[in-house]
């Protein structure tokens, strides 16, 4: 059995006990502690997290959203189906994606491409046909906004257990808006929707949900090994 | 500021540096050691931490189907656009959702949420009626396979940074044929479709894929600060 070059150094990585411990911990926060704040050193690496989400063909058809400004929150507030997590949290993130894949936008990424590995976009242009081909002028193109949706939620995903290995509590919301907050926000103007978000911060002493067991269906129900 | 009763033990949550540095090392593995599998104990984790990912209402739309049977793997093979990685991975998974949400779902989710937290379904019904009312019955339901298939994304999110933590290897696949994979796997008369799939396993030394730069659009332009 070979050892890979390119693994981590052990002390890198994290054990099992640890990441369920954590994943165990986690919970959808309803009440977040107003007085405590994510530090701008865990926030950083939250971003950098939500930054090096994956994405289909790495073309990360996607926007996040920062909502800092209590003003700001105080009007996505009734669109927020008036849920205090947006008014009580520490980082409030709106996912946006793009409304559709564009030419504009793959060739956006094979410069970026070239930018950051070297080489001209020239050099590329077979692997920018196939990605044309698959996402624009193909048979499933131009893709849809549900493709990106479900890229942001991959992202979702990473961000949430990110923040919960880092003791940083999530509660992930759909429910609010999206018609509302694309047009507070201005997202359409500039080929964007809102499609999920997720507040961040910590959890409220007495937040009661935090307490209560996880309900999980039994694992031979939602694991089928074939 | 009040210290949280709930928040994990130092030691239990993770660093900054380490977070970053596997999802830095994290890539889509093109092609895997063939003989190099996941251990028993790690795989269990990771199965754990799919079982553990959140979803809308926690109502878990999705079975994760694990493809272990080398002839199995044969069969999806050209339904994967003949990519090798589903040949030479430890573990590959079929991410499925539910195709549509029933009363019959949510009830069994009500009946298992009284299960783990004790009392009755009956003591849950204004509960139950709310969650009917969004997913079944109201303005935006039956809810829609791509409702679920979002919640699946997220799964595969956290089940991605998950084994990234823990140094194992994945490649998210977009690339098959869901109907195909539908037909071979029997899933449609059990009311489930699949949405996405990842392999799992342990990079080989000469991919080279595992060298080159990660590509990311610029920091500026993927978040926003509002």
């Amino acid at each position: 059995m070979a050892a890979a070059t390119n693994l981590p150094k052990q002390m890198d990585t994290i054990k099992r006990q640890q990441l369920l411990a954590q994943l165990n911990w986690r919970y959808a926060t309803k009440q977040f502690d107003p007085t405590r704040k994510i530090s701008p050193e865990d926030w950083a690496a939250l971003e950098s997290a939500l930054i090096l989400s994956p994405s289909s063909w790495g073309l990360q058809p996607w926007r996040f959203i920062v909502i800092t400004d209590p003003k700001m929150r105080e009007k996505l507030f009734p669109a927020t189906w008036n849920q205090r997590q947006i008014l009580d949290c520490s980082h409030y993130v709106v996912f946006t994606v793009n409304t559709k894949m564009t030419e504009e936008h793959i060739d956006k990424h094979i410069t970026r491409t070239a930018e950051v590995r070297g080489g001209t976009p020239e050099a590329l242009k077979r692997y920018r046909d196939v990605m044309m081909g698959d996402v624009v002028t193909g048979a499933r193109g131009p893709i849809s906004q549900e493709w990106a949706a479900r890229q942001a939620y991959l992202a979702l995903g990473n961000f949430m257990t990110s923040a919960a290995l880092m003791g940083i509590d999530t509660c992930p919301m759909e429910g609010f808006e999206p018609d509302e907050y694309d047009k507070i926000l201005d997202l359409a103007a500039q080929g964007f929707a809102s499609v999920v978000c997720c507040a961040a911060g910590y959890r409220a002493l007495d937040d009661k949900h935090a307490a209560q067991k996880k309900v999980r269906f039994p694992h031979e129900q939602v694991i089928h090994i074939v």
